[in-house]
């Protein structure tokens, strides 16, 4: 099968470029090194020595004789040449990882927030547009978010994608419908990711195009089977306080003899899964892709649920080391608690063997956190206090 | 009260602009000129020969002694140059009129489609970083559209704004909640109104923003008491296929003895307001604007609701002439039939008195069709045929 990656030099897009490739698909990248340039804003660097997306390509071809083209193309701003890409390349699959991903750097500054919102929006759009114009029946996979769904503490569970509802008719009588989970969203990052949604409805609905949203939670974890083969695949690990997830700042702070940071209460729950897993779901997600005609497919793409701090007592338990709890310095997400039920039958139900915490944590611990942490700047772990 | 028209130089911000002025308020237009100049694109005029924003504001000046200052800023494109108008002219209010509205329009080409998506959402999203960054507590009123809800058959009212859903819980128990009511669109224009509603509901909630958001219907009529005062004033009157609305389409085809072409059955019913009403309506919006801390305020901006082939037919009975019942020549809208049942009670019970089609119709053929007809290109009438 023919499939483009696009943002394949990214945290996810990278080991789900791999995975495809050496399962014999033809892989193509698309990127514009965004968050490689992100990097050098915030003056930050992943933990993980990454090499250029060059030297990264030519060590895969290298190690498995498998070659995966580049194309630096800034899909919300170049749109022709993204056209002329899409014709010439043929894909049958577009994988949609494309999108400004931290909640946190949405809600940084005007310059952020504007940049999420005109990035996303016009990165997902011009995807839609440039598959309706090649009159081709391209598959398109895309990132979502959990966050769409909201935070707020509820008594029913949070569905895949869809909500029944009752509402009352004209004569008093409550008639069945279904509807998008009405979204509520907490960061403007997430805020982009409900707006997609609109976008995919009205072109599956208008255009016919095949969509499947995933609605991941936060992604932990580094290597994958793929990027673990030498040193020049390793995968980003970001443990700076604007992209680096909840359980990556446990890890770096418990390798350097930090006490663990758990914001407000720590009674937050919150959704994970692993990076291997989210290529796997990538693969599952196009081997069940919805047919010709059929609603946009939304499944949950997580495979755990954890109080934060759970989290970090298991690492305390594991590596030794305390846990602080101080006043939350995020603007963008609250730290009051909450109840947190999601359904993620979809992928088990399609034979997802998930890769849990339990099991993974420990290498994770030692293979990257305490492996690499001499490259860690301690003054970048915590988020910068927002005005 | 100072307050900010932007797309003051279009058909709805253009009286809406003379009528504060009129009424003694502090009014600033901010206009890119974008609806001029699509015309261009487009090689057609309106019927109306309306007079360069220049000649427009000398010629109010000269007759009412009232200055209003025009800013020629593209808000989707310039937000540091609309963020320092915003922070010079310390408006109380911004009217928010400046959205590419034709639906036809934004499904013309991948360009139009395109254009549509950046230049609407981002003007919206800048216009709300500017609020957010200024500090100032400045009231957004922003023209919707009544097409958000989705033209389906439905046996419910359309409620302004929000539904009462009923929910089930973890136990099986109903619970009640109230969502925005769930969007369902049928061309990119309406898409990036129901997308707004996000941007609305983060902004709300998350900065406090106050904002009015109006689901506008079909506004028909041509002229209001100010742009009456003087031909230089005279409002826009399109008729083309792209921009034209319905009821324009009828008066011009009846004027130069051409069969009033209904598209489908005419069963299709839409929703309708006076020129002069949105002017009003605006004006009851900015009087009961929400209260801080209070959600997006969501009024339905219509008075009536029509049957296309009864417009059709009412017009005959005045004029004369025939109906002629053609195939449906647009792609972004179906032609099938629908009950329309929408609320609109909020403005009702502000006092809002409104100009019905019965009264206004007859006075808007002959003052604006039939005096005009001269300068009609009759090869625009139709749309054109898509392919």
């Amino acid at each position: 099968m023919k499939i483009v990656i696009l943002g394949g030099d990214g945290f996810c897009g990278w080991p789900t470029s791999l995975h495809f490739s050496k399962k014999g698909h033809e892989v193509a990248i698309v990127d514009n090194l965004s968050r490689r340039k992100i990097d050098v804003e915030l003056e930050v660097e992943t933990l993980t020595p990454i090499t250029s997306i060059h030297t990264r390509l030519n060590a895969w071809k290298e190690l498995t004789g498998k070659e995966i083209p580049f194309f630096n193309i800034d899909i919300a701003k170049e749109y022709y040449l993204f056209f002329s890409f899409v014709k010439d390349f043929q894909p049958d699959v577009i994988v949609h990882f494309a999108e400004q991903r931290a909640a946190p750097y949405s809600t940084l500054s005007e310059r952020t927030k504007r940049y999420t919102v005109d990035n996303n929006l016009n990165a997902t759009h011009n995807i839609l547009c440039a598959i309706a114009e090649s009159g081709k029946d391209i598959y398109l996979v895309h990132l979502g978010s959990i966050g769409v769904y909201g935070y707020h503490t509820t008594e029913m569970q949070i569905p895949e994608g869809y909500l029944n509802i009752k509402v009352e008719s004209h004569s008093g009588e409550l008639i069945n419908q279904e509807i998008l989970y009405p979204p509520d969203t907490e960061s403007i990052y997430h805020m982009t990711k409900a707006q997609d949604q609109l976008f995919f409805h009205y072109y599956n609905k208008n255009n016919g195009i095949r969509i499947t949203d995933l609605h991941q939670g936060n992604v932990w974890g580094t290597q994958t089977q793929e990027t673990r083969l030498d040193e020049r695949l390793i995968n980003r690990f970001d443990y700076d306080g604007v992209y680096g997830t909840v359980l990556n700042r446990f890890m770096i702070q418990s390798a350097i003899g930090y006490p663990l940071t758990v914001y407000g209460s720590g009674e937050q729950t919150r959704a994970f899964i692993h990076i291997q897993d989210t290529a796997r779901c990538i693969e599952l997600a196009i081997n069940n892709s919805p047919k010709k005609g059929e609603k946009v497919q939304i499944f949950n793409q997580i495979t755990q649920v954890h109080r934060i701090k759970d989290l970090a007592e298991t690492i305390t338990i594991i590596t030794g080391g305390e846990v602080s709890y101080v006043d939350n310095p995020r603007k963008d997400i609250e730290d009051k608690e909450n109840e947190f039920f999601v359904a993620k039958e979809c992928f088990l139900s399609m034979g997802l063997k998930p890769i849990f915490l339990e099991e993974g944590l420990i290498s994770e611990i030692h293979d990257i956190a305490g492996k690499y942490q001499h490259r860690c700047d301690r003054s970048k772990i915590l988020p910068p206090r927002w005005t």
